[in-house]
């Protein structure tokens, strides 16, 4: 990061991923536009109490996130970060997020479900 | 993409993309230091050999791919991108690539497994 002031996109990128990371689950709504659309890995989530719904119960059992890489532009942003939960040692994970007037209005969010599936399964 | 010279990890980290989503993965291995380490969704997978056994299966059965977002500096670069193959429709990936000497050094590779799983299993 640099001095410089963010691109648009990027810095509305950073402000919702440092909410989420930080289990301010509602922080992070305020960025989403009200017709945010998210491309998570179980399908299409439209609005934001089903954004809601998906990202909040991760971010609650959150043990730690690294920030891997950040890049955006004014519409566009991508975060790559790596996530530690307590079924999940390493969940690295990616998003792309479209950013109009200061807000997200949709996500393409990337992440490998295989290890929770398999620790739900381990748990019974 | 604007008509002024990419950043270097981005235009190696590009070729290195166009390559393998071609299915011509040797000229994408042209773009892996010899000591490449790739963390994969499996695991971590150390030199070219290895990469090559990951990666090639998949680019052999592409049917497509488009790409979603390109960012990078002159070290880091990341794609986002989504994938169809004949077991999945629409598999999206992210790829989080370091370069050092025009050399792809390391790379987080992220995707979702759970859809692969479900159609090998599907097929028997």
């Amino acid at each position: 990061m640099t001095e410089s002031p963010r691109p648009a996109a990027l810095e509305v990128a950073l402000a919702y991923y440092q909410a989420w990371t930080s289990k301010d689950v509602e922080a992070a709504m305020d960025h989403l536009a009200d017709d945010v659309v998210c491309d998570a890995p179980a399908g299409r989530l439209d609005g934001v109490p089903a954004y809601r719904q998906f990202l909040g119960p991760f971010a609650q059992m959150l043990l730690g996130a690294e920030l891997l890489a950040a890049f955006g532009d004014e519409t566009t942003a991508v975060l790559v970060y790596d996530t530690r939960t307590p079924p999940v040692a390493s969940a690295p994970g990616a998003e792309c997020l479209t950013v109009r007037d200061g807000k997200i209005v949709s996500n393409r969010f990337i992440f490998d479900r295989l290890p929770f599936e398999a620790a739900r399964r381990a748990a019974g």
